[in-house]
């Protein structure tokens, strides 16, 4: 097929896998919700920050409204059905950590908790925002780090229809030659 | 090993593989710049949206700055060398176009052209910024949409240390049972 213009969800699609995490937040009676992203990004290198894209209309956005933290875990490779079932289903009617049979570790710095066994978590602070339409985008300042150097699997989405998991097996290569 | 407080950058790493695109700019001459990023994401569904993060020391941001518009590239994966290569030199000394051997494609809206052989690319105005330290990022709404849907090979990277690519062999899983 030729290089022509594209519908929009075929372009997401084209542009993925995207790596797949779940931000953890609390609502403004300190329960602890959990929101699988897409669309996020590293933001700064110093200070660390991070940014994460939230629908106006998701429940997360709420809870990010009334306490500005999150907590950014990247699941490991074993943890991508729980998951997965987060990105599925709203903390409105779903105690996302009870269902999915996640474990809380506690944050050092911020309220929403840790998601026990992943890879890597991002204890984070929102410091702006920006509308970007249907969607918020949070800039945060990432004030803690915790992670296993020994989970290197991670969990990719492709549209939120598809998802693929890195292991081990995972294929590198070195740089280029210059 | 244990699940640990972590440095940034060993974090940053544990966190990739990211996908690496390209963003074409235009300076205040008009001519067109190439800068390769691992931070970005899509922010909007409706309008459809980005955000990149780009150093605020780079050429890149003042070309930005100058003429507030983009397109980010999706490298095929035969193009990854000279996408590394742009990643690696700036625009202040070299004509990466021409040092890359990329050919330019005039783009529908804006004024930066499209990287010709890419599988996808993002025509973007840059909507608003936000500071984010030793970063902008910028906040952009994609004005239209240009890709070739044989082409599902992206390039990744982990640190801009070290990169992978993903051809037709990508093994992707269905999804998972709710």
């Amino acid at each position: 097929m030729a290089f022509q213009e594209l519908q929009w969800y075929d372009a997401i699609k084209l542009a993925s896998p995207f790596p797949y995490v779940l931000a953890v937040t609390v609502d403004e009676n300190n329960k602890a919700n959990i929101i699988g992203l897409g669309w996020w990004t590293i933001a700064g290198w110093d200070p660390p920050m991070c940014a994460i894209s939230v629908g106006q209309a998701r429940y997360s956005h709420k809870c990010l409204m009334a306490n500005p933290e999150f907590v950014l875990c990247f699941p490991a490779s074993e943890q991508s059905k729980a998951a997965w079932f987060c990105g599925k289903k709203s903390g409105r009617d779903h105690d996302k950590f009870a269902e999915a049979g996640f474990e809380k570790l506690k944050a050092k710095i911020v309220k929403p908790p840790i998601i026990k066994g992943c890879s890597v978590a991002f204890e984070c602070r929102v410091k702006s925002t920006m509308d970007a339409g249907d969607h918020t985008l949070f800039l945060a300042e990432i004030v803690a780090i915790h992670g296993d150097k020994d989970k290197i699997g991670h969990i990719y989405t492709i549209g939120y229809e598809k998802m693929l998991r890195f292991g081990n097996d995972l294929k590198v290569e070195p740089n280029l030659p210059e």
